[in-house]
C-alpha cells in the first residue's frame, strides 16, 4: 500500500474483530516496522512481546476492560520500557516515549497496509494497576513497564472516524503570531 | 513509495542539504501526513509551523548550533505543543508527547516517500535555553513551547545508516520470560 493511503486509511478502530488468527508472518512484519522507527541516540529502548496464545490471552483479557476490541482481538502487541525513565547525569534526556510512539505510530500504519485495525491503548494501563499486572502476566524485565497496547486482527464492523481539526488550525507558515 | 519501502528507507540524515527551496505543496504534504496521526483522546495537541523565509531561517540558525544541517536546511518543521503537560484533575493523563512523536514519524516516512531527508531534533532544543528562544522566533502563543524540529531537504551527501538491534533482541512471543 502507498505511504500516503495507508497514513490516510489508518483510524482507531474500536469495534470487534473477526475470529481468526493474525499469520505469525505478519505479526512479525508489523513489529519489524516498529524496530525500524528512529529512536533517540539510537537506544532502541523499546521493546515488545506479541500476544497470540489463547491462555495468555486469557490472561490479559481478565485484567483489562470488556470492550469489543480487548474481548475479541486475535492478538496484541504489548511495547515496554524502563518503568521510570528519569533523566540523569548518564542520561540527561530521556527519549523512551517517544521512542515507543514513533514505533506505535510504525507499527499502526503496518497493521493499515496489511488489512488489519487496531486502536492505540495506553490510558486505560495508567490506572487500577493495569500496566503492573499485564507487564507481570507477559513475563516483564524488573524495573520494566509496559506502556502500549494495540490489539491487532481483521475488523468486523464499519468504523466511524473522528473528525479532524483543519490543516489551517494547527499550521501556519513562518510565524504563529507576531509579537 | 510503498509504506514498507518508506519505513526501511526512513533515516536520520545529518548531512548537508541541495541549496533549493521545497516545494510548498510538499511541505503541505508532509505536515498533512503528520496532522493525519492518532492522538490521545483525538485532542489533536500538537501544532506546527513550517519555516522555509530567508530572514526566519537565519534567525533560528543563529540560536542553533553549526550543523551541516542546521546551516543547509532550506526548510523547517517545528512541532509545538502545551510547554509543561502535568495531569491535572481535567486531565489525569497527557499525551502530548505520544501525539507528537506520531506526527512527527508520520512526516519523517513522507519526508522520505517525497525524496527529502531529515533528521529528529530534540535533545539539542532542551539545553541553553534553545527551545524557549526558537518559540519567541516563531512567535508561538504563550505557555507554549517547541519540542521538535525537523530539518527538510535534499540531501546532497551519502549516508551512513546506524546498526539497528535484530528482531531476537527486541521481541518475543507470549511472554518475555518465565517467573
Amino acid at each position: 500500500m502507498d505511504l500516503f493511503e495507508a497514513i490516510e486509511e489508518r483510524h482507531s478502530y474500536r469495534g470487534a474483530f473477526v475470529q481468526e488468527p493474525v499469520a505469525e508472518d505478519d505479526l512479525r512484519k508489523i513489529v519489524q516496522a516498529g524496530l525500524d522507527a528512529p529512536s533517540g541516540k539510537n537506544l532502541q529502548t523499546s521493546r515488545f512481546v506479541i500476544i497470540s496464545d489463547h491462555d495468555q490471552l486469557a490472561r490479559l483479557r481478565s485484567v483489562l476492560p470488556d470492550r469489543p476490541y480487548i474481548a475479541t482481538a486475535p492478538a496484541f502487541i504489548a511495547v515496554f520500557f524502563d518503568a521510570d525513565p528519569q533523566p540523569s547525569a548518564d542520561q540527561p534526556y530521556r527519549f523512551e516515549v517517544e521512542d515507543a510512539a514513533a514505533a506505535v505510530q510504525n507499527m499502526l500504519l503496518a497493521i493499515t497496509a496489511l488489512g488489519y485495525a487496531s486502536v492505540w491503548l495506553d490510558g486505560m494501563l495508567r490506572s487500577e494497576q493495569r500496566a503492573e499486572q499485564v507487564s507481570s502476566i507477559i513475563g516483564l524485565p524488573d524495573n520494566t513497564k509496559v506502556r502500549i497496547l494495540l490489539p491487532v486482527g481483521k475488523p468486523a464492523e464499519e468504523y466511524v472516524r473522528r473528525p479532524k481539526k483543519s490543516f489551517e488550525e494547527r499550521v501556519r507558515f513562518n510565524i504563529w503570531q507576531a509579537h
